[in-house]
């Protein structure tokens, strides 16, 4: 990728006031929604660069390679911004599973909206056991 | 929907310092992701026991109804809470275009990564004119 083509999806991404943007991670053919999380600057040019998905960790305060523990990663097959700029849209090809606990995506409870919900319900198993992934 | 369901719902969700959760609007059925706006608690609570869509608009500091002024209203069908609670995934109906550009998604933009990526190119139509919207 030309530096100038770089710059300008860079321009076109408003970083917040602690330098990071929303970024969502969508399985680029299924359309599942996978997670959200946030990337600074040089997260997103080391994505775009390289084709593999990399977080900014706000826990850890470092880059974070989606997968460099468990072996999960993400690749990036199409990047999206949205219409002002503050949020990321990742379509990707997600290895295995992208949530932590094990299940293909970090959106695993739901709930309906008006009377007769019965809450948050768990709607997508785990897949993968936590201990394979970071054994 | 009964208050102990609503304040199992509303335990489940971090919000930040801000008093916010992040908030991303999917169509259910087709899988597109439409938005991402943000939400207090009384915003998700309108939303749960209407399940018409209400947001926290950041820039007027007030309760945003989906589709106030422009009749594009989201319909919720499930509400998805994250791993970590500090993201919501909105499965909604879109009456039109979710976009105030006029467009069916805000993520019209896209780049291709690695080299020979042409950059951002727009890739979703206007299909309603924001005069339409706002007039």
């Amino acid at each position: 990728m030309s530096g100038g083509v770089l710059d300008a999806i860079l321009a076109a991404v408003r970083f917040n006031d602690d330098g990071l943007v929303a970024a969502i991670a969508q399985q680029h053919d299924t359309g599942e929604v996978l997670m959200l999380a946030w990337m600074n600057a040089a997260a997103l040019t080391e994505t775009l660069e390289t084709g593999r998905v990399c977080y900014w960790s706000r826990s850890r305060g470092a880059l974070w390679r989606k997968g460099e523990r468990s072996g999960q990663t993400q690749r990036l097959v199409e990047l999206r911004v949205d219409c002002d700029g503050d949020t990321v849209l990742l379509r990707v090809d997600q290895e295995g599973v992208a949530c932590h606990t094990g299940r293909r995506t970090c959106f695993y409870r739901a709930a309906a909206p008006g009377p007769g919900t019965g809450g948050l319900v768990e709607v997508v198993p785990v897949t993968t056991p936590p201990e394979r992934l970071y054994g």
